[in-house]
């Protein structure tokens, strides 16, 4: 879980309902009609913009912002460099259990891979295809919190040019003008917010986790192919080191 | 027939619809003259900013975002490994009844000309050249609506600029000044709908549907390559099924 | 002729006009200094931005997007298949005489090259960068237009500021109010007008003729080569014909 | 100390709250509620769109652009060159000594690498690898900034719309309408004000010192290769002061 | 001296000068404290966005934008067409005096590598690491006035909010009114003018300047190639033709 999103959209709701409760409360801010027109209309150009496979899957690709799958590539590092030693003394054959019981599912299919002896070739290939398209289904999922920062604002937008024509229909009554106005602005505030604490930042914090991940998984294509190679635990290490933040590498031989 | 974009579309108009009528009614929303500049004018500008064949198949390209041509990447893994098992065994000669009678027409010419006998990197060079200008023609469609949405906003604006001018000439009757501005904002009104229901939503899904058949063809190539090299139909499966997202992956060779 | 950049341009210059005549007529929609201020002013930002001898071609360019170039790249690959099958049965020096006739310059301008004997490596370097600097002067030339609808609006802005300041400073007449922000909004409203029926609009269509323009290179150089390597015309054909639209490709050999 | 950002924040500091000061006064420009709207919003939607690990090094981050890690190629060049000089005459393994004072930690990795007698082949991706990921993650934390930037603008509208909204409902005195749309407006001031004194400009400052840095790097990739090689140390320089400004290129051996 | 940007600022100035001074006098539209807040806002925001040393080059940068060193490619390839000719018959060293001679310092540096007999895989090298580095600086140098566009813009935004927030707060005496709001927009207006008559303009001049620097600089390269390769003069000519546009093609030959 990370805090991090959940403090965000806390803080975020909190100063804005705050800014509004002390001016003349919550209640004016809230119109049923406003929300439909910027939620229902964002989620019909969603409709029409996406395939309703990538729609279905709207709930989990949010819960990936709230509670990113845990990678830690230092551990990664560390089981690739005990699967090297093991493969150097005992065959890679050896590996076979390693790999059952292996629990990231890429690492596991590229060590089975591996052990059923292809060609490093062919297992790159494999390997690199497949991470190549989930980084594209990712950043596509991605895309779908971008176009709403998009939508959003201009279903606002549409709604409190709906709600400006009404008003300027019915001016006979002077007092009746400055709520009419309030309540067409309101759609522009509901596209605004939905699209700077939902829209954008979702974006991008899906884009990172996903940049993450193709981080782990090219580290991990190199540390099989150096596997397969038999290469030097220590040579493989140095090699994988490199794909971390120098803040959290730790080597296992300079213990 | 995509049931995501007519939802979408009808969803949207409900919800539009519905917020003019709860205030004046639908009536002061529709003027024909306004629905001319915006609709008129963005058609001029596309005919200036297309070429008339791109405009020409402006319904055909419209309808492949309702109802896209069925692409089954399964499918089409499955028949390779059928194709491939059966040359094999037969060689690849034996496939010619199945090119012939093959519905997929790039899967098809790529199988004819690797019964024919041509040169693999000829073939791949062939298949290739097709494939990138398909995706160019397609990347140009979308484009089309993406431009809408650019467009529509403009003249959208050069509306109200056009009617706020009419309107400052004409204050000597106060009493008109509300509905002359009024009329003056429903162009940009239309051009923002236009834009974000039709213009945006219609490039992106199209966009989509584009990359879906892209990677369907890298994959028609990649299969027709192994096929003509005699590999194993296992280790085509495993090639072709990278291609395909995780969830739906399913091995013939597993059952 | 392409009817539809002329047909375009009709169709929202009516509309337009059409708008204006309906509510206070042409007559206050037109203001020679407003005119000057956006039309002068984006050629003024033109020439800060551009070479002169850029600017010098400007007529020049903007008839490429009325009366393009003829290219039928459906009658070149015909002419190369000849060529092709001339070559290989007399040799390719009896191509001369075609190469003296020929009226693509860049056709030209590679066969002669291939007559000559020059190395196939030579040859296509020698094309491609003609054919690269080539693409990156239109894309320049484009550029002038999408200049045009950037500068086009800003100037707008500029004149309506120019307009509203003297306005406010003259506010002792109410009456006149109405009539100066209207001539402030016409600058506005001219720089949309030139910005979105100009200038993004002609570069679109002149970044697509350009498209097709190194299109139909393209394929000339893969036939240059082809014609050199004294390939099989049929094999040629089939190279050229994956460069144009399946719905075009037409082959002289099935008839 | 890059005395360029202190100073330029100081000049906007002064001339923004001069022009404040010679109207009304800085007093009615500063609202608290309105600076946690901006400010917070801002903060809200930033650790929604980054990592909590990213946000935690804001400071750090920041410090960077007033206080840049001293980078000076030409010196670096130079001591290549003497290390160059060296390993000809006595063997690269003469450098062990030099590469353990060395203060350049890049350059230290290098060095050590190349006297241990790695490949060059294995130093050069293992640098590149590192100096790759070094490159991303600085761009993602100077798009901390460029986020600043757009999130700002965002919350400063949105602060805004729940201004007006309270002012139009609140019209029954004339005369506490100015300063509450006063009010309303000092959030679209902040979110500029931070936007475009801290948002851009710091994103820009650090992108630029991310390009210094990176540059160094290439050239003590380049500058190892050449030491392991054995290249002459004229060519070695030659080689590195390409790297460098032609103003600030001076050879050790043309003294 | 290029004249399109003398005459494309003057053309400016005049037309917007005289905008002003037909409405109520050019007077009105000056104002200090204004002008201090666009120009040392936005000098302060790029103080904050770019080295001190890029910022200390500020005037010799924009001296390029008006007074552009003269390069003129064809010139270049005669001269080198003679070095050619002359290294074919009396060997490459017999250019040593043309070297010292030259005055274009690329042609010259590549020259005497070539003379000194470096091998042509380095000398290629050197020449493209100059090469592209003086694209990075020039890119970077271009972007300074990109930055002028966006931070001029912003800070003449915050101007009119500063002077808005103060009209709203003196809204007693209505006959201020006016003024005050017209003093409020001159800072858009100025960051408008900054923006787009100096900002987006001198930038785009400036990379078409380094484009065309850039490409002589490929050219130079190729041709140093060629004649350390002892290439015939006439295929030489042939390939930097190439580079040049056609209609300033002159070939020595044809004379």
């Amino acid at each position: 879980m990370d805090l991090g999103t959940i403090v965000g959209m806390i803080l975020t709701a909190v100063l804005l309902s705050g800014a509004m409760a002390m001016g003349v409360g919550i209640g004016p801010y809230i119109d049923v009609p406003s929300i439909l027109i910027v939620f229902g209309g964002t989620t019909g150009a969603l409709l029409i913009a996406f395939k309703v496979e990538q729609m279905k899957n709207f709930v989990s690709i949010l819960k990936v912002a709230f509670n990113p799958p845990a990678h830690n590539p230092s551990d990664i590092v560390k089981k690739m460099v005990d699967y090297s030693t093991k493969a150097r003394k005992e065959g890679i054959l050896s590996l076979e259990a390693d790999a059952d019981k292996e629990e990231n599912g890429f690492l596991k299919k590229g060590l089975s891979m591996a052990i059923d002896g292809n060609e490093p070739e062919i297992i790159r290939d494999l390997l690199e295809t497949d991470m190549d398209l989930t980084d594209e289904r990712h950043k596509a999922n991605a895309d779908i919190f971008g176009k709403i920062a998009s939508f959003a604002g201009a279903m606002g937008m549409v709604g409190t040019l709906i709600g400006l024509v009404a008003m300027l229909l019915n001016m006979a009554d002077p007092s009746a003008i400055g709520p009419a106005m309030a309540a067409a602005l309101l759609t522009t505030m509901y596209g605004a917010i939905l699209g700077n604490t939902i829209g954008g930042p979702v974006e991008n914090i899906l884009l990172i986790r996903n940049g993450d991940e193709i981080l782990l998984k090219t580290l991990i294509v190199e540390g099989i192919m150096s596997i397969q190679a038999g290469d030097n635990p220590r040579t493989l290490e140095a090699k994988l080191l490199a794909f971390i933040a120098p803040s959290q590498r730790v080597s296992q031989f300079d213990k």
